[in-house]
């Protein structure tokens, strides 16, 4: 490694993700005694909360990513490694990846979570996950490469599988994915696609358990499946899918739907790299890890984030696998490092829960805080609000500002574009989960 | 096709190619008695002239590209395919393409040029060309990934290879590019690889004419040269590629490089479909056609704009292949064909020269317009502002326009990620060239 160079004594942190996490804890460590050393397979941070606007052509996809190296620029002790992690040898304290082996003196897992098909197969082929950049846009690709061609096909079942979409799970990403397609519908496929009887096309929105947006507040629930149905979404609750095989959704009212747009955000598991012991690994696919976020068995491996379950008397299964979560876990853990270096008690982390919201559409968000519920235009604005404050790089919040206010008085998406057309055939693991 | 179920008695023109000439001919047949139809593999207009910020990161693809269907929203003669067309059978009057045969009553090549690498297969392989928004994506990923493979190279000739840029020829899309990247090196290298010495890093503009930007006033070509020369670039004039084989180029001046950034900006020919007998085909792969932009031989099939050679006393060897000359003879075209319909005389075509221009960096550009040349700053102002205003969309000019601001007062680009690692290796005819 080059970045040894520029080493000085101090000990080595990697960090191996550069997502809400990894960044809070980097920038945590500036001026800090210690060589920072990220690695991400990406060369940028994501936004995911917003990957939906990407997929349904509402947002361009670097307007909510942003340059690792910029976020860090000035910052010496840190370098960053554009990389794949192979493996970790905790043993020889080494961690094996595309560009060679790296040796740390401390290791941060904070890879975050990855879509979850629970094991199946089939679904993995055939249905359209969220995760990251790549896969929004291969989405935005797919919706509009199906559209194209209902204009040609002849055959009445071939040509409603195209126009029909089934969203799966409805957690905020399932409620933000339906809702914003509805409104594409809506607004704008109507005006693109004259040729189009827009009644053929039918938005599902597919929940197993009897209730949407899970952990939120029963009038937030009732209020986003209220919102969903009076933009036209039907809404499935008590549902789970039984197969597909690509042409037709079965499910497990035995409804069948013939349709190829089936979005899958029924699930997440953590995306554990291999040399973590499988008995550390909990339900959702998450490291178990102690008060300290420290991974059982070691004292120099930590996980955070979305890949991490710290068990609590509130959170029993770990905290929720949002971005306040993963932020709050690596500043906590930036101060635990220099204490734990330092030879001095780390402090057990807090979790200080900010709320959740959800947008359904124009004018339509939910929003809980504490005790506090909204619902309608002015938790809409807030959802806004939030969510642009949160976005790294102020190029980025601006743009991402002129897109929704323009979209906001012309009730159009700026970017349905097929950039790169989406073939299912000639996906490889690298291009299709990338 | 469906289409013919909106299809009235009206003649039916068929369109290849959404560019600047495509557009605005189908624009100015709205409200005729002609059925418009319009094919292109893309479902957006590109607009080629800012390519090269995308490559360079200063623009997110989207802001430079617009939904075809969104163009001619509400024109009721119009009908949009995304198809790619295979042939033409002018004895049946159909076109065979990707989506089925389509019949046509007038049938107008509008599919501008592509880049010509000369008949070397090598050359093909090798270097980037930058065409299309996948191609100046690719471009941008390969850039980055090379900086990075750098970091860690330790080889030093593979090192400086990684490192050395070489821009082949110097008309507009070269000097831009060099310039680009140039300012790259200079405002935003420097600060995100602080570990790379910045003056191994070469940038080479390699010319076969004694001048750059050829067509332009002397006083414009040598301004470019100066202004070029200022930001580091090294200009080779009357020089040649000999050959590359990824690694090396060979100059004709028998100087050897180790690059394995070869930009090919070199040449454009025509890109003409088959069914096209080879004797219409003259200089730079271009369609003869008459001052009406029929093509010989044929009285109802045309050719517009890069793809088309008008022979004329200023012009023999057609007009220049820039947009200018495409959206007239598009307009132009629309009157003749109404025209040739009504069993009137068709006008022959009249190039109207509204001048040159072009941008090294910031506060550098070139400015021809008729007798008046300007350079520097205010040159600079009118390209940017003539640029602004022939983007199609209000949300892109926008969103260019907020990129321009901010990228003026930070120095800095604001999209330098790689969306979609480039793999020569995995490139197929389909992800490369389209």
């Amino acid at each position: 490694m080059n970045s040894q160079d520029s080493t000085t004594n101090f000990p080595r942190v990697v960090i191996i993700g550069g997502g809400f996490g990894g960044i809070q804890l980097s920038k945590k460590l500036r001026d800090k005694e210690v060589q920072v050393l990220m690695l991400d397979r990406h060369n940028y941070h994501t936004f995911q909360p917003l990957l939906y606007q990407v997929a349904t052509g509402g947002l361009e996809a670097d307007s909510i990513a942003f340059p690792l190296r910029k976020i860090f620029k000035g910052q010496s002790n840190f370098l960053f490694r554009n990389a794949e992690v192979q493996s970790i040898i905790p043993e020889r304290k080494v961690i094996s990846t595309s560009i060679g082996e790296i040796s740390y003196d401390y290791l941060v897992v904070a890879t975050g979570s990855d879509t979850n098909f629970f094991g199946s197969k089939e679904l993995e082929h055939y249905t359209m996950p969220m995760k990251t950049i790549p896969e929004s846009l291969n989405l935005r690709s797919m919706i509009l490469q199906n559209l194209e061609e209902s204009l040609i096909e002849k055959d009445p079942i071939r040509k409603s599988a195209l126009l029909n979409f089934v969203i799966t799970g409805g957690g905020p990403t399932g409620v933000e994915l339906a809702g914003s397609i509805a409104e594409l519908k809506r607004h704008v496929l109507k005006k693109d696609y004259p040729e189009l009887d827009m009644n053929e096309m039918n938005i599902y929105l597919v929940e197993g358990s009897p209730v949407l947006l899970g952990p939120m507040s029963k009038q937030s629930q009732e209020h986003a499946r209220k919102f969903l149905e009076e933009l036209g979404v039907i809404v499935l609750t008590d549902t789970r899918v039984s197969s597909y095989d690509g042409d037709k959704i079965v499910l497990s009212n035995n409804q069948e739907i013939a349709t190829k747009n089936v979005l899958w955000s029924a699930g997440v598991k953590g995306e554990v790299p291999e040399g973590i012991p499988m008995d550390r690994i909990v339900r959702g696919g998450r490291i178990k890890v102690d008060h300290f976020n420290r991974i059982d068995g070691y004292d120099d491996i930590f996980a955070i984030g979305d890949v991490a379950a710290m068990s609590t008397e509130d959170y029993p299964n770990g905290h929720p696998g949002v971005a306040p979560a993963a932020m709050q876990q690596g500043q906590h853990l930036a101060n635990n490092l220099i204490k734990i270096i330092n030879k001095e008690e780390p402090e057990p982390f807090k979790y200080k829960d900010k709320g959740s919201m959800a947008t359904i559409g124009r004018n339509r968000a939910v929003v809980d805080v504490g005790k506090i519920r909204f619902q309608g235009v002015f938790a809409w604005f807030v959802w806004m609000f939030v969510h642009l404050m949160s976005l790294v790089g102020f190029r980025n919040r601006l743009v991402v500002l002129v897109n929704w206010i323009w979209s906001y008085f012309s009730y159009d998406r700026g970017t349905r574009l097929i950039i790169r057309p989406f073939n299912r055939e000639s996906m490889t693991e690298d291009t299709a989960n990338k």
